[in-house]
């Protein structure tokens, strides 16, 4: 189980490798959420989200031998990238399962990360845990799961340890600290490494509307799953339910959920563009979102926000630039 | 006139209130390049641009007595900002002379800032400068001038210190750095703080087509104004001509300059959104547009280029955007 030595040892691993993101800040965001703002921009990390820090976490864990041999993932996104990007600088061959029916975009990417895409057809009933496991027997690749991983959660821990660092720099000790939350790797990760560098800091997950699992599941003490589309704007972070590994931590460790609408998501996305010149996708914006319009729920006079990822296509990120708020 | 104490004088100032604005990378534009890219994001600079910095120098600068009774400056862009923050944070009063005619935003934001926003009608032909002189001679305030200004130039030098230390701790010593040029006043500062701690590297300006004064006046040997329009895309770096103090040192440290095309820094912005997460205004996507089109007038293993900021209208970045490569 994941635990802070892990969590050390990853930071040792990842060193040189990962991207120290800063933290920044805008008086204008300070000014809506009528505190003190600070933004941990993930979407800056390498592959435009935090998911290399655990896809590198977990190939530099493996036996050399195993490694050697590839690592295989299921993922339609920032996982598929950042385990096919970690694979590629160390050496070794990935192989990404992704549907058929996922961006172009994002497929070719994958691709050019050097992974070996293997594509599946979601509608026509294939299963894609079939495939995985075939090819993972037949090529001896180690499975690398996107969030209920020691090693993947290890590795977004790291982001926590950067975020006790980074603030205690500026003197800042107390502050809710909100996560986009989806399976809860990252914010598990975060909590386990706030929990020994800044006990004083709340790790808060953030939702987006109709996928709250995380909130409902820390309400009732209980694993609860998500019942209805499995589809919607913030795609990076809809899963079915919290991770086995992941909800005991956030169980544990993590304050009250937030949960925000897809409209006050876009308007953060809005907001991250003019006033912190950074790409958030949906999924990366829903912190920043209970920042700025949920500031009741908030105690903190600091509030330290993670924007998770980028990867947004352009198309969606001009039509939402060009709305109204 | 500046030197390289200078800025590092600047640099004591500006620590801690500065942002270290991190040193960013992406496969996918070292893959068009044909080459490593590094790029260093000013646009995540408090305000949006590097202006900060000078402005943050010029103020912290000042005799105490002269800057309490506050600063003026003519800008209606970046260099507005930048003051306008710089004396808010030092809790003295600043007045900027804009254009009416502004964008509404810009001037929105820049009274947001703390500045004493005085606007005048540059179609009816009110004298900018005459309006200046005589609030500088009733409020008793010092003139910030945007580039022309040997602390000014010191501020935007510790962009280059940073620079020079950043691609230390990558092992690189040798390389063209790419710099967006208005007036010269970041170029010449970067040049100054490159010529003593990475004498290896050189220092080229990025300009738009149509705008070219510095690369002409570099190739003259003396200054040379651009006759035609002043206005364009790129209107951050759009200037008459380089500087009388900002000339002679770009003509002693710089290799040439290199031109791009208004379609080329589009498409850069394009990259920058895609493979960086940033937005880059067009002034500021310039140097990327070289590194990325104009690669066979580069020689050097690796390019270090800036992106200058990112304060670009959402409706014209949401154009771009939707435009095909």
């Amino acid at each position: 189980m994941t635990d802070i030595s892990m969590i050390h040892a990853a930071a040792e691993r990842l060193a040189g490798h990962v991207r120290r993101t800063p933290l920044l800040s805008s008086p204008f965001l300070d000014e809506i959420a009528g505190r003190r703002v600070l933004i941990k921009p993930e979407c800056l990390q390498h592959t435009g989200s935090f998911k290399f820090r655990g896809g590198w976490a977990a190939l530099s864990a493996l036996d050399p031998v195993a490694r050697a041999r590839g690592v295989i993932a299921f993922s339609s996104g920032n996982h598929a990238q950042g385990v096919a990007y970690a694979a590629k600088l160390h050496g070794v061959p990935s192989t990404i399962i992704m549907p058929a029916d996922a961006p172009a975009l994002k497929i070719a990417n994958t691709r050019a990360l050097g992974a070996d895409v293997v594509l599946y057809d979601r509608a026509g009933g294939e299963d894609r845990n079939e495939i995985g496991d075939r090819l993972a027997a037949e090529r001896g690749l180690t499975l690398i799961k996107p969030y209920d991983e020691p090693q993947v959660i290890a590795g977004q821990g790291t982001c926590g340890l950067e975020i006790a660092e980074q603030a205690a720099e500026l003197g800042i000790t107390d502050a809710d600290v909100l996560v986009c939350c989806g399976g809860g790797g990252l914010t598990s990760g975060i909590a386990l490494a706030l929990e020994h560098h800044a006990p004083a800091m709340t790790v808060r997950p953030v939702e987006p509307e109709g996928f709250d699992d995380v909130a409902r599941s820390l309400v009732a003490g209980a694993i609860q799953t998500n019942n209805g589309p499995q589809v919607g704007l913030c795609d990076a972070i809809i899963t079915p339910a919290p991770g086995n590994i992941t909800f005991p931590i956030m169980h544990r460790l993590c304050g009250p959920a937030l949960v925000v609408s897809d409209d006050e998501t876009r308007a953060s996305m809005r907001h991250a563009f003019t006033r912190l010149k950074l790409v958030a996708e949906p999924g990366g914006a829903v912190a920043l979102a209970a920042a700025l319009f949920h500031a009741d729920q908030i105690k903190t006079n600091t509030v330290i926000v993670t924007i998770s990822g980028g990867n947004v296509d352009p198309s969606l990120f001009a039509q939402i630039l060009t709305e109204a708020d």
